[in-house]
């Protein structure tokens, strides 16, 4: 960590800063210039202290990092090496492995509706061979007239499409609580156990991600089995906000993470995009860390006619997965079907895709 | 609900429309005009239907919603009263009342760090005549690896403030999960149910604004007691989001919500401004609903030499009451030091924004 | 356009916006629900008329555009077309036609430094077969103290480059005013006039495209010829914005634009992006407008070791076009440096970028 | 300037940035850490060089530039100063005078609609004491098929409020186009040259902000006047960015330059922000420099409803003035009606406002 003193620092505000500096254990050099430049560099091992340890001193400028806050996901980054390639975690989840050389597609409605809503579409999801069914049980919703799912009923929906066609499960814990369901009475369990018992990966969602202690129960209680988790990106969080979010769990114990953008929170006209597909992201999550990066184009784009354009986008600039919502019959939906795509539109999708992976992956 | 078709929508298409206005059991009204114009009026108590519930079907190029999607906490907006006179709810926490014609100003610690720490900080913010002390116990940190606040223990630190000078106590409530302590002993109770214990207004964070299971469990726990609530704005979140989980925590059962503005996530340089002041959303809320509105300069701006300029003003703008950082030595500070204010600044605020106050209120 | 009323409209405000149609010349139709909804439809052709002239209207919650604001550049859109392949305007540049099937890259030094510099560069991308080369000649700079480009001397360089190697050269046009060169000497003609006679497509900056006064110059100059024009998003301008802004040229009498995408200023930290790609804008565009689409992705990222993911993302989600900086030397380059590519870099992402067109063009 | 090297550079690239350095003349010198640490001190006057002068080399991590970028408006920062009462330049407009201890307020129509509408608003604007009239001739619009402005015969209405009235004018200069009447005929001299004609204050709008060639001949044609410029921050600009404009200004020859805040783009909804109002920039260009700020609240909200609690918001953050668009009739206005406030609303706002500026400036 580099320290800036402002010119002409008081000699005991200096003084200041090598005592906090010397009260953690740190050694320090200074340089001085003619023109009253001051700068201090603190020797050591600084993962656990932060810039405004020093930052808030008087005469303290500006303090810089040099070393990386996430440590434990980090990329030893090989120049010149394929993205793909290389150094990335795999995660294997039944025959699917994410992170190694091919396009993982998880596909399925935005929220379970009903038995045969969930029938129907697990049988086309099952046909295309995408081998990852997603599913909301529990929803979040912003407003609480709205649906707010089948809750555990729905999660044995999910187990049956499991049993019945070897379809893993991904969907979301959206908290500690007891979800309440339509007759007014609580689960028994909480949502995080429910989910962790019936499904295969664990969603975190993007209004969970600044939820630390729910992250570290979450790890806690998968540290033994390592149930995949997948982190959402929270729509206003910074990078190193995301990359430190995955951090969370990995340090507490579940080292299985996948990092899933879903677009973020910008000025766009949400008649034409929901959110703002954050592509950009994609390179330098995969330069910055070794977690495989998932791409949800449904919520990123919020419209079914953006969906196939952005999802090929994704796997261009070196996704390892998509996330897709699709429905027998969008225009039935109880939730988010202006974004959810058709089989066929899933189908063409799967295929360029997949095609696309190959050419940046395989050159 | 207005549902707009587009141009020359198929029969089947507008017959699907009325199908599902039917299916909920509305009336409607339709529009034909010469050019193809065709606007659906849907007749009924739409409060519990959402715009996609329409938006998703084929032919349909805008929904367009009238009433608002809150309700409980709605005003009745009396053109041309002045905001602070009229209609707000108020909230009477010891001898302060919120949302009346008094500012009301909380102030204290971002994070409770020792005894002795918060016995000064609380001794000054008493002799200045402010009523309620903030001070943060569980403290959700972007990194595993920062200080994650004294938990329990500090809850207790809060405790004696009140006992000793009277002071009401606002607090983070950060989730259901149980914190562990820095021997790595969880506590016995979960942090909502401590910090119901230990608090006069349980503060909501703006990680947690959309954490809805939460909320719901938070309503219900203080049902009873109808103990208030400070709920604040998520930093990406727009204000009709923020506006239902107001709504969330009140249809839940607990009426006693303020609503607290924190800055939001913007493009400005960190150097300058940490957030972006969202002043512009107090006359806005104050229009829009019945609840007393806070604003914390600290957070939304990062810089304690922002924070006397913006207390200001968002007292000009019409907010009911400031949360403000104040640290006996913003230098020493384990957290955020460099938002915090000191006791002579802090001293100055109270006073001017006192007298801004009354211009804006009593004209 | 549709008109919603408030609840309980006075019959007098009803009536303004009733006279205000009529004053117009419209007709319209009117919708009157039990719960007291009311509905104004407009009748007629209102391209020339904005939402604004009745917003404004006392009792007008509000107005709804049905009909675009754009007509000129309006897709008829076909259902289920591949959007490479049919609809989107070719404009011709030399050998290179851009809206056709064929993917084109342009490509060049952020500025023009030396005769060395262009000489070297120019060699490379003809080498590669890129049609067009780009490089300013005027730059448009943050601060009044940075390098303000070669002007006429740099245009010049350009024409040896077309002149020796058959390249076509896009180059930025910054505005009406006489470049002062190094020397202090203002040049004889405007910006303007110099980038007409020594370019084959004039660009406009982002920064410059809400300039209106300015696109109907450049539009008026440029009737007769229909030079084509590259117009720049501005990084904070809505889609609606970006197309109004071709509209201003294209009905001033030059239809030959094509939209270049560039980045967008979101919340993003810039040590990883220095804009937010927008590269969900992109399936946007091609849906709302026919014009060629072309994306920028040095600008977009910022960064050399984004631009390559950034290349085949934009091109897999539809873009007719690529505007890369690339420099024979980055570490040498006067301006932008950090996000120009290498010739082997630039050479790598053309061969990719061409392949996945072919897969999303032709399937 | 402090540059900070990759762990493990090169010894090749550390030489190539002390060849940088020394080509420009500089000294430096080196701080080497046991942990591998590099840092260079660069000695000198460093305002002529970028930080990506350095950057872009190789190995090099980070650059910090530690004075500021603009140096000739900047404030040496007096600790503990009233930012009103010190080192603020004043410029004399007529008789007010903006930077000094009096709130001054500008105020009138968008746009200039009719001799009728101008005299109108004239004369209450001069009845209430409010000693500067805005009032748009020239306009820049979104929709090239909207009302553009009646130019110089606007221009001609405002000379006749000045004449009567005393009243001094702010008006913008779009550009350096000819603008082109309704009848289709272009005016014989430029907009620019039209508008330092007929007006006290030369505005630049959001929109120009980065037209940094029309920044430089805008100075230049006001250099030996010193005719004030009233320079709007573009939308998206950052501070950093807005304060450089202003510096091309100042170093292009005319001092007197006024800043401009009118609110920014970020996420918020439209119906109820139109921008973000910018608040929390008024103490950061307090410190950062010495030029008077205004604020723009019709603007900056975009709702006459939030006007009054924006207006006294700014000033209680300190604004030395206020840019306030009003109507007599607003419902009737070609432009912007629905932020234009009535000639009660603007009485009333004055007076609060300077309640307020007393309160803040005089403590």
């Amino acid at each position: 960590m580099i320290i800036h003193m402002t010119k002409n620092a008081a000699p005991a505000n200096v003084e200041a800063v090598f005592r906090r500096i010397k009260a953690k254990g740190f050694g320090y050099e200074v340089i001085h210039g003619t023109t009253g430049i001051n700068v201090i560099g603190v020797l050591g091992d600084l993962s656990g202290v932060e810039e405004s340890y020093f930052a808030e001193l008087d005469s303290v400028e500006k303090v810089v990092r040099i070393s990386k806050p996430y440590k434990r996901i980090s990329r030893q980054y090989a120049e010149g090496a394929k993205l793909c390639e290389k150094e990335t975690r795999r995660i294997r989840v039944g025959r699917a492995v994410i992170g190694g050389p091919d396009l993982v597609i998880m596909a399925g409605p935005c929220s379970l509706e009903s038995a045969e809503q969930v029938a129907a579409i697990t049988r086309y999801v099952s046909e295309l061979g995408i081998p990852i069914l997603r599913g909301g049980a529990y929803k979040p919703r912003a407003s609480p007239y709205s649906f707010q799912g089948l809750g555990l009923r729905g999660l044995r929906m999910l187990d049956r499409a499991r049993s019945r066609y070897g379809l893993r499960i991904v969907t979301e814990a959206t908290g500690l609580h007891h979800h309440v369901n339509a007759d007014g009475v609580p689960e028994k369990k909480n949502v995080l156990e429910n989910v962790i018992e019936h499904s295969d990966i664990v969603q975190v969602g993007a209004r969970n991600m600044k939820s630390y202690g729910f992250l570290q129960e979450l790890a806690a209680a998968t540290k033994r089995t390592r149930k995949p988790v997948l982190l959402k990106r929270g729509d206003s969080s910074t990078l190193e906000e995301f990359l430190l979010a995955a951090e969370y769990v990995v340090a507490s114990g579940n080292p299985n993470v996948m990092l899933c953008l879903r677009g973020i929170r910008a000025f766009e006209e949400t008649k034409f995009q929901r959110y703002t597909a954050d592509i950009g992201a994609i390179p330098v999550l995969k330069r910055e860390c070794n977690l495989p990066v998932i791409f949800d184009p449904s919520h990123a784009t919020g419209y079914r006619d953006s969906v196939g354009a952005i999802s090929l986008a994704a796997v261009a600039a070196g996704a390892d997965g998509l996330l897709i919502e699709t429905h027998n019959c969008p225009a039935e939906a109880l939730c988010d079907g202006e974004q959810s795509v058709t089989r066929a539109q899933l189908a063409r999708i799967k295929k360029e895709a997949e095609k696309i992976r190959r050419t940046v992956c395989r050159g």
